[in-house]
């Protein structure tokens, strides 16, 4: 199939450039020294691919991502990077540890306990190093620790996540920043014990050296597969390999109108862009742009709308569809989304 | 079953709240006055209630709205008040109107010739009256409705979106622009012919006299069903019917994290709100917040989250749930989702 011939607004990923980025990705990081975060795509094939270029644990972000993972055969380690108090979905989960390697995150004795009740046998304290959000204090890492083996559970080390600082742009800074987070995850380390020293993100994967010993040993990257505006803005090696394809629905002197809204658009990064056009404002269901030089595309053209934030401009699709060139060369089910 | 069992994010409609607002606008706009948005809430249960309270027209904003809504014996008068270009979806909807009648917007010689070819028996001409984005010129109305008809369409009126006047807060001003937009629309309509003159939204329903002879006849007013922040900030006798229910999963001196993130909300108009607390930023999975007075709530209690914008809020999510009191009364699919 043409691509062109896609209903839309449709997403697409670009297979070379989505290649591109695992393969640049795990040169960085090979292997179990990255653990690709599945909350950024919600799609078992892109997991697959992930795990072809040799990540075989993964990160994610809800309940449903563990179970969908699991049930595709991709559980050699999920790490669910998330509190949980849902105890019908922590007891799935439990029964999901026949097929699967299960570890869930923990930061508090509420957590610890529902993680006990439903029969999970792995944890991974969640620190907080400066992020306002999930994760204990450092000097409590610990005394949970020991709290969740008191409970039998097994506890595989830390996790900490550095996300207020994946967009600092002055990156002597970052590094500094980023430097002092990850000495509060040590610190807990030290008091937690556990193989895994689980931290960082796309914004922040280069200033992680996962051979250090003693160090942070797995980063939990996602947008760097298929990225979007806000990443690109910083300079990595990636590509843009994800847009959502409109098509030109009004065209006028002034303005374009095209059928890709705000419901197949993560927004909360602001308004997405299209390559030589101004994006005015997006609707429901329009985006209203002008192009940057020359007359504005005519009526039934197609344009590629490149997302602002790629995560939750998954979760409003139920298709990718893979091109190469012209061509439609696979669709993949985005089968991860809701809860 | 309680509304504390239900899994969360879990999006609720509170029952009482959401009859009052069908009520109160079946008051001002009755029967065929109001044509209710879909886009709304793109859910059948709710246009049923809204038919209930004796609205038996229907606005929609994609193909698969109008497909749903007539496979769900709801097709009395369905009105796509947006462009469509493509052949396949404009087809299905050509070959739904054995069980309904569908009317589809046009503004181009374009999409004139797309609804004809795909077998559509009716459209009404879409005039720009001053939002950036569809609609023809009102003095190029009366020649696409020729152009029209010459295709053996069948010319309904006009239809004129004054998207850009909703949030202007002074209503003096307000109703001045208004009726300065209706006017063009009139104009584009003494030109066109046809029964029908469709226009409004929620924030602008009570500028237009649905009464009055050769005026508009008919408000498309969607959110009023179910209200958001931004709309309740106006002042309108609607009430807040709409919420998102988190769990708190971490709860510290400084904040509280519950399970309501960007992937449970619309995030277009910023934030969403909690009663009583300060919200500080939503993240793919979770919202950070702290109580305006007294501690945080503790880890496992509830929490209801407003949506900001309730259109693409609906999107994200596949059920809705209707309470009363804290009683779940029923179970309600959201769908008409996707394109």
């Amino acid at each position: 199939m043409h691509v062109d011939e896609l209903p839309t607004p449709a997403l697409i990923i670009e297979a070379d450039a989505f290649e591109h980025n695992l393969a640049t990705m795990a040169a960085v990081h090979p292997g179990s020294r990255l653990r690709p975060h599945v909350k950024a795509h919600k799609t078992t094939a892109i997991a697959r691919a992930q795990a072809a270029h040799g990540h075989r644990g993964f990160t994610c972000a809800t309940p449903r991502e563990v179970l969908g993972m699991a049930a595709a055969g991709l559980g050699h380690d999920l790490l669910l990077a998330n509190e949980v108090l849902d105890l019908a979905r922590l007891r799935a989960m439990g029964a999901a540890q026949a097929d699967a390697q299960i570890t869930v995150a923990v930061d508090s004795p509420e957590t610890i306990a529902a993680a006990a009740a439903a029969g999970l046998a792995n944890v991974l304290i969640d620190v907080d190093i400066g992020l306002p959000r999930c994760g204990c204090l450092p000097t409590e890492a610990g005394r949970l620790a020991d709290l969740a083996r008191s409970k039998g559970l097994t506890v595989r080390g830390v996790m900490g996540y550095e996300g207020h600082l994946m967009m600092v742009r002055d990156r002597v800074e970052q590094r500094a920043r980023v430097d002092a987070a990850v000495a509060l995850l040590l610190q807990a380390h030290a008091d937690v014990g556990g193989e895994i020293v689980s931290s960082g993100g796309t914004g922040t994967h280069d200033l992680h050296d996962t051979t250090r010993p003693r160090g942070v040993n797995e980063v939990q990257a996602g947008s760097y597969a298929l990225m979007d505006t806000q990443y690109s803005s910083v300079g990595f090696p990636f590509r843009q390999a994800c847009f959502v394809v409109g098509t030109v629905i009004a065209s006028k002197a002034s303005l374009a109108v095209a059928d890709v809204g705000l419901k197949a658009l993560g927004m909360d990064h602001g308004n997405p862009s299209i390559d030589g056009a101004t994006v005015r404002f997006c609707s429901d269901e329009h985006i209203t742009f002008a192009s940057d030089e020359g007359a504005n595309p005519p009526v039934d053209a197609r344009v590629r709308v490149i997302p602002a934030h790629i995560d939750p401009t998954m979760a409003l699709h139920d298709t990718a569809w893979l091109v190469r060139g012209d061509e439609v060369i696979d669709r993949w089910p985005i089968d991860l989304r809701g809860w």
